[in-house]
Parts: C-alpha cells; structure tokens; sequence
C-alpha cells in the first residue's frame, strides 16, 4: 500500500500552536513513526499467536544487543548498536515489510525503500535527517562492527521466535535448511558464537521436523 | 493473571544441546521477554484504531530518547536513557500494565512489580541481573537525570498518542485535567520545554472537548 498521497498522521488533527518548529518537526516525524506499530512481519511471537510487528521486533532486538554485546566480535559500541536497530526499520512505515524468502518481493525492495527514506527521513530537522538516514545506509551497508552485529541480532531473533513457535515462517513452501542459512550466515560475520548457536538451533528445527533439511 | 506457576517460554520446547550455560541463560529471558509484546495499555494508537503494547511502547520511547534529548535538562547520556526505557516496564510482563488514573490498581502495584522484578531479572546471568534490575530501580526512583528525562518521555508519549486518537483514554470516566496534570507533570523535572509543550496539548485538548476542563 502506497501512503506517498495519504496525510501525515500530525496532519490529520489540529495542533496546538506556539510550537516552535524543530520541536514541532520531531514530534510530526515521531508520531508517523507510530506506524510502524501496525507493519507485520512473517514470523509469528511465541508468546501469543499471531504475526510481530516491526515495532515489536525492533524493541526486541534493541534488548538483544543490550544483553547479548558481549558476543560481538570485534567489540562494539552498545549505544550506536541499539541506535541502528531503533531505526533499521522505519523506511517500512511506507515501503512494507519484505520477507526475505520471498525473490519477487525482494526484487523491489531497494528501490521501495529508497522512496521510503526520502518521504520518512526529511520530516525531522535538516541534522537529525541526515544523521537518522545515515544510520540507516550504515545497517543496511554493514560497513561498521556495530551495523555487522545489529544485522547479525536481525537475523537471530526471527530464528528464536519461529524455533520456539514451532517453526513459524519455515513451514512455507520452498523454504529449506539451505535457503534459511543463506540468508542468515551474515550472523557469523558480526557474532560467531550466535552463529555457533544458530547452526545448533538450524539441526534441532531439521530434527524436530520444524524445517525441510 | 498470576503467570508464578506458569512455565518459561523457553521451558515449552526442548531446546539445542551443547549450547553454552551463560548464552542459554541469556536467551531463556530474551525469549521470556517476548511476552512484553502482549501486555496492553490502556492507550491507543494513532495509525490503528486499537490499544497500544509495552514493547511497541517501549520502542517508542527509546526512539523518542534519540529525537529529543536535547530537550533534557540536563544534558543526558542517550544511550543509558536508551537502555531506562527498554527495561521500563519488562516487569509488566508478570504484573501487568497499571492504568495511571486507576488508584485501586495503583495501591497494590509496586508489590506486584517487586515480586515480578524477583522472577523475572534472576533469569539472566548475575552480573546482568543485577544491572538490569540496577537500571528499573533507577527509572523507578527517578535518582539521575537519565531516569528524570526517561520518565518525562514516559509521560509525554500517551499525551501525544491520546490527543491525536481524539482523546484516548481521556474519555474514561473520571478523567479531568487536573488529574492528568497532577500524573504528567513530572515531566517538567526531566524537560521544561516539553512540559511547556504538554501544557500546551493539554489546553488544546480541553478547547477541542477531549478532556474535561
């Protein structure tokens, strides 16, 4: 779905006036974050049945790096980690989730996410814009250990909820053992012993009959 | 709903062998936190006509931490901000979410939170433990500035969520604007600018008939 025409949710009421505009600006960027809240994901929780939303698993994985910094290889600066989960996903508010077993959606993901980032990112004040955006192309490039070990936790957590749901988004047609550790093997280049762990989960999912070995 | 007899969510399935004793520790309370995503609040959404989560929440607030800590007074280490606010309210997961404006709710609260701080935190390693249960005492007690600004955003979020859903939970019997004032005003210890923002919403909302004067 296309929200490029729709209104900006600070759009949609009165506000209160006197505002001076950088504050009002960053509240009008927050508040459309509030979107985000409603983009679901594939996989499901494991303490509710239903599908996570994007809000939900970037609150997620900022814990995960708070508690789980010390597998990171090489060590990492927490705060930014936590910085680049916190809006790893904002360009979805306009662009969609993507799964990433999915080749026909995965096509256009670059492109939709573009678009999304230039409408998303220039609502906040001229700095925080390009700081945000620039967290943003820091995850999505791994250039840095920070961005390599927040991608790594992006990769594990959905490992853990489908594993523990009984296998989730696995009992797709098509996906495989192989497919899956394509796609999430990057963990090992930002936390080799969460890959160690992941592999092991992987045999225990093939195992249980979780997922096509 | 009592979850002391319940079993862990990590106790649900069986789990890969040969996984470290610290890592599997680790993992049993990030899984054990997926609950946070179905606590509800008593706010709703903006983008969604329903009830917002505490993880969703919680989020919102850490991104909040990012955009406007300018704001604080004074000046705050973001990350530690950061980090108040994702554990803020992990005891809701076995206490459940306390409406402010509620007093029979309110009395029993901070017991049902110490006895659900006792099951929940000792699922960690020691050392993070204790400094998570370190970090909620602190929000709580709002000693430091970081626990001063966190709690101000604690507040000034379901103000911003309330008055652009049309008034939220202020329809609620019983709401007044000196009730909500007297519970949000703390936001002035952490930030001026934004309680002066608050008082101006709040204004707003009485003029618009959301909140009864």
């Amino acid at each position: 779905v296309s929200v490029e025409r729709e209104s900006l949710l600070i759009e949609r009421g009165e506000q209160p006036a006197g505002v001076p505009a950088r504050l009002a600006a960053q509240l009008g960027f927050l508040l459309e974050c509030d979107r985000l809240k409603t983009v679901l994901r594939r996989n499901p929780l494991v303490a509710q049945d239903r599908r996570e939303n994007d809000a939900e698993h970037s609150w997620h994985l900022a814990l995960m790096a708070v508690v789980l910094a010390e597998y990171a290889e090489p060590a990492v600066d927490v705060g930014r980690v936590v910085e680049l989960v916190l809006v790893h996903d904002l360009v979805e508010i306009y662009a969609g989730d993507t799964w990433i077993h999915d080749p026909v959606a995965t096509a256009g993901q670059a492109e939709r996410e573009q678009r999304a980032a230039e409408r998303l990112f220039p609502l906040l004040p001229a700095d925080q814009a390009r700081r945000l955006r620039e967290r943003w192309d820091e995850f999505e490039a791994r250039r840095t250990p920070e961005a390599r070990f927040a991608k790594a936790l992006d990769r594990l957590q959905p490992l853990l909820l489908n594993y523990n749901a009984g296998g989730g988004t696995w009992h797709n047609p098509g996906v495989t053992l192989d497919g899956v550790r394509a796609r999430t093997s990057i963990i090992d280049d930002g936390a080799p012993q969460l890959w160690a762990y992941a592999e092991r989960l992987l045999a225990a999912a093939v195992a249980h009959g979780q997922l096509p070995g």
